[in-house]
């Protein structure tokens, strides 16, 4: 029984871009054996997002590809 | 003058994505005007790479696309 997979849930609805200030991408390893994505949000709230979500992958997509003004 | 931009330089030679423990996003905000990203080796080494390089959204996308075992 893995101890220390952060995220006992995950957020299942949708989250605009710009409420996100940071987006944790966490591989599986020694301490979780599952890939986990951990967002903190503007107000500070951390929140774990479903991995294999598409709507997930593509905001993290978005925040890649968007070029810095 | 930001004080809270987190990476001074960033890494330019390519990293295998087996070396990779954590990707961290972090958008553009009020700490730090650009966009930054920050990954933990599985070494245990923080190393910052370049948010606009190609290859570096390239690898995101691989961790990201790559479905859990």
């Amino acid at each position: 029984q893995e101890l220390r997979c952060q995220c006992i849930q995950t957020h299942s609805s949708f989250i605009p871009v710009k409420f996100i200030s940071k987006v944790q991408l966490i591989l599986e390893g020694a301490s979780c054996s599952r890939k986990e994505i951990i967002v903190t949000l503007k107000s500070g709230k951390l929140v774990c997002l479903d991995p294999e979500a598409e709507w997930v992958k593509t905001i993290i997509k978005k925040i890649l590809d968007r070029t810095s003004n």
